[in-house]
């Protein structure tokens, strides 16, 4: 008889509640973007997972939510992309499957890179409010990462559903953490027909 | 200071591995279809989460891989669309992020739904290869469950990446849990501009 588990289990690196804890509230997205980009450079440096990280923060008070990174690799799953992991961790923290509910401050999710089709559309049901993004999805692309089948007009989607979006903050930081990747080996999963 | 979780878990249904047990290998499409939308019609009835089952399969042999519903509410996740909880199952299962790898079964993905835009997005990177829907995009707005900004020609999109798809297999059986949801007073979330 087929048993299947009770329980979906997810292990963060040992490195990432530390590195989170070493975060100042800052009410500059910029710092905020280093912050993130920070993070992607130590999953590389670390070798646990691929060369992205995303946080949610408080867009208000820069306090933050949560941390994630990349996971795909060494949790076998190709959903963990870093911003469904800060997503998956904000709403856990927070005990809420939408983070822009009635009485919630807004969130601001800061990710390191452009998102791809996935998270694009996991973004409108995750309640964040803002989406600021470093690398574009041509430095990804460029890498040889595949961004899938994500909307020409994804911007304007995202705005259309009350999101606003702010892309290339400290693009160029967040580029060197996806050449530093492909220099050093790392692992550049990808879909079937690429 | 900031203190993060060092995992992410979640909490399936108590009576979904019972039912998951219950399942027979069938080579027909359509009688995994109708096992897949039971389930949905389960979580409904037992409260547990919106009326969306999703199943991975061998393809050839209709093994069952994983079972998986929405959980979106019950377990304050965004993510948890049905289709995401089985990939996430099903590879941590096999123990790969793509079940689409080297020397591994082709699966199949069947869905009591249409895929909404994010579940669009997650299909290619977790390496199934077919997709079978019940329940149409319009059938489950009607109810007014939000779809997200999937592309016209979704379709297309994922057949260009090697995965064949397939409509509207059982789809008033898969109506009529929708519809039984609404009847039940279930809450249908969704996203803030709608």
């Amino acid at each position: 008889m087929f048993i299947q588990a009770s329980t979906i289990t997810f292990s963060l690196p040992e490195w990432l509640a530390t590195y989170a804890g070493s975060y100042r509230a800052s009410v500059d997205v910029a710092e905020r973007m280093r912050f993130v980009i920070g993070a992607a450079t130590k999953n590389v440096g670390q070798k646990t997972g691929g060369p992205f990280a995303a946080a949610v923060f408080e867009r208000e008070t820069g306090r933050l939510v949560s941390l994630g990174v990349n996971l795909v690799v060494s949790q076998n799953s190709s959903v963990l992309h870093a911003e469904m992991v800060a997503i998956m961790l904000a709403q856990q923290r927070l005990g809420a499957y939408d983070l822009g509910g009635p009485g919630m401050t807004a969130h601001e999710l800061v990710s390191s890179a452009e998102p791809c089709a996935m998270c694009f559309g996991a973004i409108p049901w995750s309640g964040v409010r803002y989406l600021t993004t470093g690398a574009s999805s041509d430095d990804a692309r460029s890498i040889g990462f595949d961004e899938g089948p994500k909307p020409q007009n994804w911007i304007q989607e995202l705005e259309s559903r009350g999101i606003q979006v702010c892309t290339g903050v400290e693009r160029e930081l967040a580029r060197e953490v996806l050449l530093l990747y492909r220099q050093t080996g790392g692992h550049i999963y990808n879909s079937k027909e690429k």
